[in-house]
């Protein structure tokens, strides 16, 4: 029987790339129970392996992503969105019922630097209509550059912009974004992801226009 | 003769609405020729005059929206996304040649917190489609609160995503940012104002979800 004190498991599907990693990473040493998914179950199990030496102790698993997101009561997709679509359908069973968090940003190679609409309009609507309406989907974790998140020790100069249409799946998006050491701001519905999808090719642009490494966000006006 | 230090003509288009006003009063004081544009000629040399009388000088004019364009070499669009297309038309041969500074926000009522696409995919790429490619189309100021802006002496913290498609008028444009206190972040062509066109509805959203007056946004890690 499970405790239900307990943070829920979390499956990252795409968690071999930089950006989910990262966020297993610190999940993981928050406390959650974090499940690697990937196309290839052994890529997962590497991508384990590894955050398991960062973090030395035994606790992520790997698997390939359809077993992950069965496992799982929040569904991470964090993927190129050249596989938003395939990796969806691959889980399509295994969502039913749960929290599907998509980080994924519509980005049109080789143009990274350019804000671009998908024919859903974003990636995150795109999401929801293909898992359909019993599944909860929040968008979330679009911005947040990569570059210091296995860095537990480093903070990430970033806010995290959460739109969804269910205000209990938002809360525990929420939590995740605290866990992960970062301050989570209500952006309102699932439309609204049309601003953090289009900010992230953006902040490419200004990390070469600048020679940044990994410009932010914040919102300003809200901490008092 | 003009003289070649001077600083540019500006002319706000709607510049009788509290954001138009605020920017204009702050490009006044910073020494920029400033012209209050409006409908209605009477209306804009009224709200010139307020400046005026914050100024504590009068330089400050106002004319209706065709005469404020025909004067400046720098005309800003900031009016109601309702009235857009009309101001546009209403100006048309005046711009020609010019720098247009798109201030709108496509904003469907009677939802101000819901970012919406207009048919042309930004109200900035609609101006220039309208106006043609003799108009130096930039976008700015979309996500700046009014809120402070007539108070010179309070700092406005938040950073203006500056985006269009020719580098001079971008200079331009951002040397406005800096007259009016606050620092403008290039963010690539035009395209990109998808960013901060949307940002706006989110941001008044945040207002009234955090209990904020004027919740704006920093671009992070280029500081350095």
């Amino acid at each position: 029987m499970p405790d239900s004190n307990a943070l829920p498991t979390v499956a990252v599907l795409g968690g071999t790339g930089k950006e989910g990693s990262g966020l297993a990473l610190r999940w993981a040493h928050h406390g959650y129970d974090v499940i690697i998914g990937s196309r290839q179950q052994e890529k997962a199990e590497s991508a384990a392996a590894e955050l398991n030496a960062l973090l030395g102790r035994d606790v992520v698993r790997g698997m390939a992503n359809a077993d992950a997101a069965q496992e799982a009561s929040i569904v991470v997709l964090s993927v190129p969105y050249s596989a938003h679509r395939a990796t969806l359908e691959g889980v399509l069973d295994e969502v039913q019922g749960k929290i599907l968090v998509d980080v994924t940003v519509p980005i049109q190679p080789p143009d990274f630097m350019l804000a671009i609409l998908p024919p859903g309009r974003t990636a995150a609507e795109e999401a929801q209509a293909l898992v359909g309406s019993a599944v909860r989907v929040v968008s979330a974790f679009q911005n947040v550059s990569a570059v210091h998140l296995k860095d537990l020790g480093h903070g990430v100069d970033c806010d995290v912009l959460v739109s969804g249409d269910d205000a209990e799946a938002k809360e525990a998006v929420m939590a995740l974004v605290e866990a992960a050491g970062m301050r989570g701001v209500d952006v309102g519905p699932l439309a609204n992801a049309i601003v953090a999808e289009s900010l992230t090719p953006v902040l490419l642009g200004i990390n070469k226009r600048y020679k940044a490494r990994g410009a932010g966000i914040r919102i300003t006006g809200i901490d008092d």
